[in-house]
């Protein structure tokens, strides 16, 4: 017998399939919305009081959940079982601030003392470099820290430093601002570098095989442009991210280097040293490690079995059931918070590299839709521009919306007789009521049908702790949507034919395949 | 009789609908490469060899297009009419750059001479600061231009800035840099003006109804923060872009005004005033103009009747194909141009604010899917993120991808024996044929289906004249879109319920429906 099912072939399918949307004007009353409600991690809460679902359905998705095992997959998994089956590879990024099921120690390495050593080591790192202690090569301190990295080296670290970087400047704890090189364009790179100096910037390359083509690629122009200014000594400069195996590692051309490995992917990667080096130079050791604790909360609460006391797991069921039984193709991420503006695509690599997929961990097609496309700007940006189609397209977008009670600024003048903040607050309790109620009107152009579904997660404040327990309800959510799929969220094989066919177009004599000759020839790439 | 039809109404529609994708492994040769290619406009060509649609179906949806008029209902826009049905209103924004079915002139008003005369005033306005002729109430000269608006007063000129911002500084010309305020989340100005100084910073703020509550806010925000240093008079701070019939218009509280109408949407603004004050100042007037040459260029393509000759009409049609034909509910835009990393953004207002929509001009239900949703990020950044589903998902995502030959920037230099630039756009190439053609592999896991389509807007850099010609070309498709859906592309009736309930929360009371308070205090808004 196979061990691990898909959600198709659980006893409830069929029932799941059969429910219907809840309609929600009417429903959504005042206390469901206050018995809807569950801790997320970190201070933040979960509601779902708007979602279409009623008690008959969450209790359907909770049986399914529980014949998945999916809790004790996830169980298994920070346990240090090989989950990522394509690969044989261990998945231990939760190991990067906790255990949430013990250490998981293998040929003689503690892997949480592993993790843990790395931060500690960049947050010494980034202590002598915020005090003035340790300078660039022309004796002047440090006031940039720029990543170089793409994909999982860049998303993630950057979307989390735009969300505390006012949060570190209001505590004056913000010694040195990031910025992020990621793409091979070197119009990115240049215009980055045309607000750093070189003796003042600090770069962190980050790529864990040491072998990836953008990234290389930019440190080269980064190399040649710290080359440009007499006196300046380019491995004074450069830090490196890695794992112990790869060319970048103890190599005398970087100033320092922060070590990762195999059994944390990419998109997974923000608490381990890819985003601690960054994250701790620019806000602070302090700030980075409270980031962990808020994650490790939200790690801890994932264990939970009942799905109506897991947050992760009960959005990731939710998710499913608009998924399959609603037949619904795409999720809107919308944080009503200004820092959060590149959380959503974090959050777009997060759920469509882990789960856009279309074999299952037995090599099985699929067989029912997997991962959706997400897509997200903030609140109220979102409002004046594609919320649109979300009142009143053909296609019904199931919503997550992330509010905060609090500014992280101070400044917030009243005008019209209320502040900014709620302003901002009112707009997202109007559009989730807005959103699941609608609205008849006799012109039906201004009729509003309801029925859009909606989750929150909401917290006093966007600070370092609520920020890592929003980071891990996602990785969570998407773990656990993965394991009902049966997919292997922790591989991406769909990267690497393009990766093949670019080298092919690179190599000396061209593609031996004319339409991809034909593409570069027009694109001035041949 | 009706003067307009719905494509499913169409003679041709039950043969449109069984047409089955073409095969791409295969079909896609050099020749196809080669004959499939027509110009957008602006030195841009439109490449849609690797859609997978054969020349039947092209036929087919070419005569669906002469059956609906579309190039009639274009020609009639453009020439006055009023196209925006349901608020009654002429459709204008093409004479911001041109005349492309000659002048329009209504109750004495000559529109393309009062929105020229708009963008010469700017550019006069922009120039005289540009030079230091203008200066801040201080004496000091202004460094800096800050917008103030959000939706299609922020996103589209946003968008465009970011697109030429190294480019006019690589030649001198970025005389102030940009900035944008645009959340109400106090956070967002905050964030900005901690990188402003007072007297160096021009602030635009526009808002067509001057009622805008987000931007008034900002507004009082930045009003209050110019007043915290001494000597700065924050009426010699602030020009105004508004309607002539604004509360904002010819107001002493301003240092200047430019206008607008209700004839120029939000979204399609960015040509108009709204986009020339901010453009001008930073830019230069002169960029501003050639960007508006190369928009006129790709109006003009857009009259002609064949759409194997028509850009615009082609890629509107075979979206259309996609979306209901073969049932694909979103588009990714992917830019292989880190300079166009917002353009994605603006065109998810456009296509997904003017085409989201459930009720066609008769105010029947549309009864097809209408408007997509639209997302995307620049390559090769997106490769390292949710390419995965693009590649593998379950579901089929139309990509339009977007490709120059040269840099903006001229630093590149060689690495691995190519440049960053050569990389980048073998990145492209390489895409285009993996994601068309697939690949065959014995592990299912390991395999690529195929059968992806794309197209390929592509010239020789990113100019002021490409851009302006690729703003138009997607204007025009959307446009083009809802003249085959029947939809009003014009208003935005979805934004009006959620505006409703943000008033009733924030009067004096508190709002009447229970649900909403209960939100409104599990937020903190009452």
């Amino acid at each position: 017998m196979e061990r691990w099912k898909r959600i198709d072939e659980t006893a409830g399918w069929r029932d799941i399939l059969r429910r219907e949307p809840e309609a929600l004007r009417g429903a959504l009353t005042p206390e469901r919305v206050a018995s809807r409600t569950l801790p997320a991690g970190g201070g933040l809460s979960y509601s779902y009081a708007a979602m279409d679902v009623d008690d008959g359905t969450i209790a359907l998705l909770a049986s399914a959940a529980a014949e998945l095992g999916l809790v004790g997959q996830y169980r298994a998994l920070a346990s240090g079982e090989v989950m990522n089956v394509g690969e044989g590879r261990m998945v231990l990024h939760h190991l990067a601030r906790g255990t949430p099921c013990g250490p998981v120690v293998k040929d003689g390495r503690d892997y949480r003392a592993f993790y843990e050593g790395e931060r500690t080591r960049a947050a010494a790192f980034a202590a002598k470099v915020r005090s003035g202690e340790l300078r660039g090569s022309t004796g002047k301190r440090f006031e940039r820290a720029v990543q170089i990295g793409i994909g999982g080296s860049d998303l993630g670290p950057r979307a989390l430093y735009l969300a505390l970087e006012r949060w570190a400047a209001e505590r004056g704890e913000l010694a040195l601002r990031a910025s992020f090189i990621s793409n091979v364009d070197p119009d990115d790179a240049n215009g980055v570098l045309s607000g750093c100096d070189q003796e003042t910037s600090l770069f962190v390359l980050v790529s864990k095989s040491g072998t990836t083509q953008e990234t290389l690629a930019n440190e080269a122009l980064v190399r040649a442009w710290l080359g440009r200014k007499p006196g300046v000594d380019a491995s004074r400069h450069i830090v490196a991210v890695t794992s112990e195996t790869s060319p970048l590692a103890r190599n005398d051309g970087y100033l320092d280097s922060f070590y990762i490995d195999d059994y944390i992917g990419g998109r997974y990667s923000a608490t381990s040293a890819v985003g601690a080096v960054v994250l701790s130079l620019s806000l602070g050791p302090d700030a980075f490690k409270a980031l962990l604790d808020g994650a490790a909360d939200a790690d801890r609460l994932a264990l939970e079995p009942d799905p109506t006391r897991n947050a992760a797991l009960l959005d990731a069921m939710l998710g499913v059931y608009e998924r399959n039984a609603l037949g619904r193709p795409s999720v809107a991420v919308l944080p009503y918070s200004q820092a959060l503006s590149r959380f959503p695509a974090h959050l777009q690599q997060l759920d469509m590299e882990s789960n856009g997929k279309r074999v299952d961990r037995y090599g099985r097609p699929v067989a029912i839709p997997s991962g959706p496309t997400v897509f997200g700007e903030p609140g109220t940006n979102g409002q004046h521009s594609f919320y649109q189609l979300l009142h009143q397209g053909t296609d019904v977008v199931p919503l997550q919306f992330i509010g905060f009670r609090k500014n992280q600024s101070g400044f917030d003048p009243e005008f019209q007789g209320s502040t900014a903040r709620r302003k901002l607050n009112a707009n997202l309790a109007a559009q989730i009521v807005a959103f699941a109620c609608g609205k008849d009107d006799g012109n039906p152009n201004k009729a509003f049908p309801g029925g859009r579904p909606s989750t929150l997660l909401v917290g006093d404040e966007l600070d370092p702790g609520a920020l890592g327990a929003l980071l891990a309800h996602y990785e969570n959510k998407v773990m656990f949507q993965g394991f009902a799929w049966n997919l292997n969220s922790f591989d991406q094989e769909g990267v690497q034919l393009g990766k093949k066919l670019t080298s092919a177009v690179l190599a000396d004599g061209g593609p031996a395949d004319p339409a991809l000759a034909a593409y570069a020839r027009l694109l001035g790439a041949l």
